[in-house]
C-alpha cells in the first residue's frame, strides 16, 4: 500500500479580503508549488471542500478550480460537509494515494464568506441545520453551540473564565502565526467583557467569518520526493484517518461527549498505531471555545470534564491530561475559519510543526505526531480525524 | 480486490411531487431494502449526490439522510458536480468496496427541484456555469447546449428532425417504464412544433425539471448475497469506472466531440475489459437531445457525425454503429432529470436490464453489458462513466 505523504502546502491570506474564491485558491496553489514542479506535471485528481453556493452563486467548484490552475482534464470534485469539507477532501486524497489509484492528489478548500456580511454568513451556515426541524426554530451556529456550553458549565467545574482563557491562548498562538487572521493577543477581561452572542458564548468565544483557501498535495513517496528542497527535514506522512458521525440535530445527543469525534480519533489513532499520549500537537475544531474543551476530551487528550484546562501549560493541567499543545496555529478562533478550507488549514499547521518550520514563538520542540479534528454541523454531525507523523 | 456488486436499487416517484427531498429519499430506500436486511445492518458509509442548497436551503445532505434512514453513526457525505453528482456518489461507493475499506456503501441521489418553478430551477442550474465569465452573460443550460447543437447541425448531415426522433424514441421507452416522469409517447411533429427554448433546441428537446431520488447499494459478494431472493438472476457487477473532465466554460472547447466523456468511457471499458461493440444498453446523459447524439459518438457507439441516428433501429444505422440500445429507460428526456439523482437512476435502469426485470416492452433480450455516462455542467465539464456487467 503506497504511503501518502504531505508533499506541499499553501494558504491564501485569511480574513476579510477583496479576493474572490478562485483568487484565494490561486494564492494557496502558488505557495504550494513555488519552486516545485507545475501542478499539471503531477496532479492526478482534485477534491475541493466548499460549503456554500450562497456566497458566490457558484457550484461545480471542483471543475472551476481545476481549470483555474491549468488542470483542464484532471477529474476534480466538490465535497461538502459544511465545516468538515476540507478534511473530507483531504481524506479522499489520502485514500486515492493509498489505494494506488492516484500518485498525487490535490486537496483544496476555499470559502469566500465576507461578501454578504455576518448576516449573510449566518444565514448560509444555518443551511447546515435540519431545515424541517431546526432551521424553522431560528437556530444559528452560536445558539446551537451555546446549548453545549450551557450543559458543560452545568456539569463540570468549568466557568466562563475558563472558556475565555482558551480564546486568550489561541490569540497568543495566532499572534505568532503569519497565516492567521487575527495576529494579535487579547486578555481574559476583554473576552469576558465582550457582548454575549448566545449565552454563555460571547463574541470572543466565537470563530470569525473568514475568506480563505488552503491546499495540501498528498502524494506517494516518488512524487513527494520531487518537492524535496534538499534540507534534512523529515517527510510528513498521513498515518491515520478516521471518520465519525452523529445525527444532524442536537435534540437527541450527548451534549458533553462528542461521540463522533471520539470514534474518528480512535480510528485514526488505530490506523497510525499511536495513542492519545503520543500526540504532540492537535488542531481541533474550535469553532467556539467550548469546542476545544469538548474535543480535547473526545480525543482522549483530557480526562472527562477537564478539557477546559486546554489553555493551561501541560504541567499545570489535571492528572490524565496528555502533554499535547492545542491549536498552536491560533485555531479557528484566531487563525480564522473559512468553512471549506479549515480542515486543510489544520493540516498546514501540522505540516509546519512536524517539519520544524513554524515560527519560533509557536514551534513545539521535537513534535513528531499531530492530530487533526475537523467537524461539520453542530459538533460531530460530521467528523473527520487525521493523524500525521514524521 | 473485492468485486463491487449492485446489491439493491430503489427510486422514488419522478416528477412534480409534494414530497420533500428527504421523503423522496425515503421512498427510494424503502424500495431498495424491501424484503432484505435493514440498512443499519449492512450500510457502512453513504454518499449523497445533491446539487443545490438553493432548492431547500439545506446543506449537509449526507448527514441529514443518514439520520433519516436510521444510520446515525454511519459516515455520510454529500458530493457535488451538478448533474454528475449521482455518478460521483456511485463511484465513491464502488471504490470503497473495491479497496476493501467498506463492505457495503449506499450511493444516493436526491433533488427537490420543482418548488421554485422552472425559473427557480434555471437560476439554480446557472450556478454550474462560471460566475465571472459566463453567468454574467445570462447563459442558461439550454442556451449553452444550443451552442453545441448549432455547431453539430452545421458540421454534420443531422437535422432538427433527427434530434426530434431522439425525443420520440425516448418518450416511447419511458411509456414502458413505470419509473418514468413522462409515461406517454409523442411524435416527431409534436416535437418540431414545440416552442423554441434556445434555437435549435425546442421544448421537447429538453429534459424536464424533476423531483426524485434514487439509491444503489454497492456491496461485496457476501453482503450482496443477503439481498438474493432465490431466483436465478445473474449478479450485476460494477466492472469498470472512468472519469473525465474539461474546462467549465464552452469558449475553448471542441463543441462536437465530448472529450471528457470519451476519456471516461475509454477508462471504464478498459477496466471492465470490454469494448464499445460489447455494450448492449447505454444510458447516456441526454439532458438535451443533442447530448445523446454527441455521447454516442464520444463513447464509440457511433461513428463521428452519425450519433444522431441513435433513434433508428440498430439495423438501419450507418456502418460503424454498434447494436447498442440507448436510453431504454426513457433517458433524462422522458424518465426525468432530478439533477443529483440522475446518475443513480441510470444505474437502476442498467440493473433492471441486466437482471431481465425491465418491463417486457423495453427489455433488451440477453443484455449482459451496460454503459452509463453521467455529466455535470455543459457536456463534459465533469463526466463519470460506469460499465456494469453480468
Amino acid at each position: 500500500m503506497p504511503d501518502p505523504h504531505v508533499a506541499a502546502v499553501g494558504t491564501s491570506p485569511f480574513g476579510r479580503t477583496e479576493l474572490t474564491g478562485r483568487d484565494l485558491f490561486s494564492a494557496a496553489v502558488a505557495e504550494a508549488f513555488e519552486g516545485g514542479p507545475d501542478p499539471a506535471e503531477v496532479v492526478d485528481a482534485m477534491y475541493v471542500g466548499n460549503q456554500s453556493e450562497s456566497y458566490e452563486h457558484q457550484i461545480m467548484y471542483g471543475t472551476l478550480l481545476a481549470e483555474w490552475c491549468g488542470l483542464r482534464h484532471v477529474p476534480s470534485e466538490r465535497v461538502e460537509g459544511c465545516a468538515a469539507a476540507g478534511a473530507l477532501a483531504l481524506r479522499h486524497a489520502v485514500e486515492d494515494v493509498r489505494s494506488g489509484r492516484r500518485d498525487a492528489v490535490l486537496a483544496c478548500g476555499v470559502e469566500k464568506m465576507t461578501a454578504g456580511g455576518t448576516a449573510g454568513a449566518t444565514n448560509a451556515l444555518s443551511a447546515a441545520f435540519d431545515r424541517a426541524l431546526e432551521q424553522r426554530s431560528g437556530v444559528t451556529a452560536p445558539s446551537q453551540y451555546a446549548l453545549l456550553a450551557q450543559r458543560y458549565l452545568h456539569d463540570t467545574d468549568a466557568t466562563e473564565r475558563d472558556l475565555a482563557r482558551i480564546a486568550v491562548k489561541n490569540h497568543a498562538n495566532a499572534a505568532a502565526n503569519p497565516r492567521a487572521q487575527f495576529q494579535r493577543e487579547t486578555d481574559v477581561e476583554t473576552v469576558l467583557d465582550s457582548d454575549y452572542v448566545s449565552p454563555p458564548l460571547k463574541l470572543f468565544d466565537c470563530a470569525p467569518v473568514t475568506d480563505g483557501a488552503a491546499v495540501v498535495l498528498v502524494a506517494n513517496a516518488d512524487v513527494a520526493a520531487r518537492f524535496d528542497d534538499g534540507d534534512d527535514r523529515p517527510p510528513v506522512r498521513v498515518a491515520g484517518v478516521g471518520a465519525g458521525a452523529n445525527n444532524i440535530g442536537v435534540a437527541d445527543r450527548n451534549l458533553t461527549f462528542v461521540e463522533g469525534a471520539h470514534e474518528a480519533a480512535t480510528e485514526a489513532y488505530d490506523e497510525a498505531g499511536v495513542e492519545a499520549a503520543d500526540v504532540d500537537i492537535a488542531e481541533v475544531h474550535d469553532a467556539f471555545t467550548i469546542s476545544e474543551a469538548l474535543l480535547a476530551e473526545a480525543a482522549g487528550l483530557a480526562p472527562r470534564g477537564r478539557g477546559y484546562e486546554s489553555a493551561l501549560p501541560p504541567a499545570e493541567r489535571s492528572d490524565g491530561w496528555t502533554d499535547t499543545h492545542l491549536s498552536t496555529s491560533g485555531g479557528l478562533k484566531a487563525r480564522g475559519h473559512p468553512i471549506g478550507a479549515t480542515g486543510l488549514a489544520q493540516a498546514v499547521e501540522a505540516y509546519e510543526q512536524l517539519t520544524g518550520t513554524a515560527t519560533p514563538e509557536r514551534q513545539v520542540a521535537d513534535a513528531t505526531t499531530a492530530l487533526l479534528i475537523n467537524e461539520g454541523g453542530v459538533a460531530d454531525a460530521v467528523t473527520v480525524a487525521h493523524v500525521l507523523t514524521t
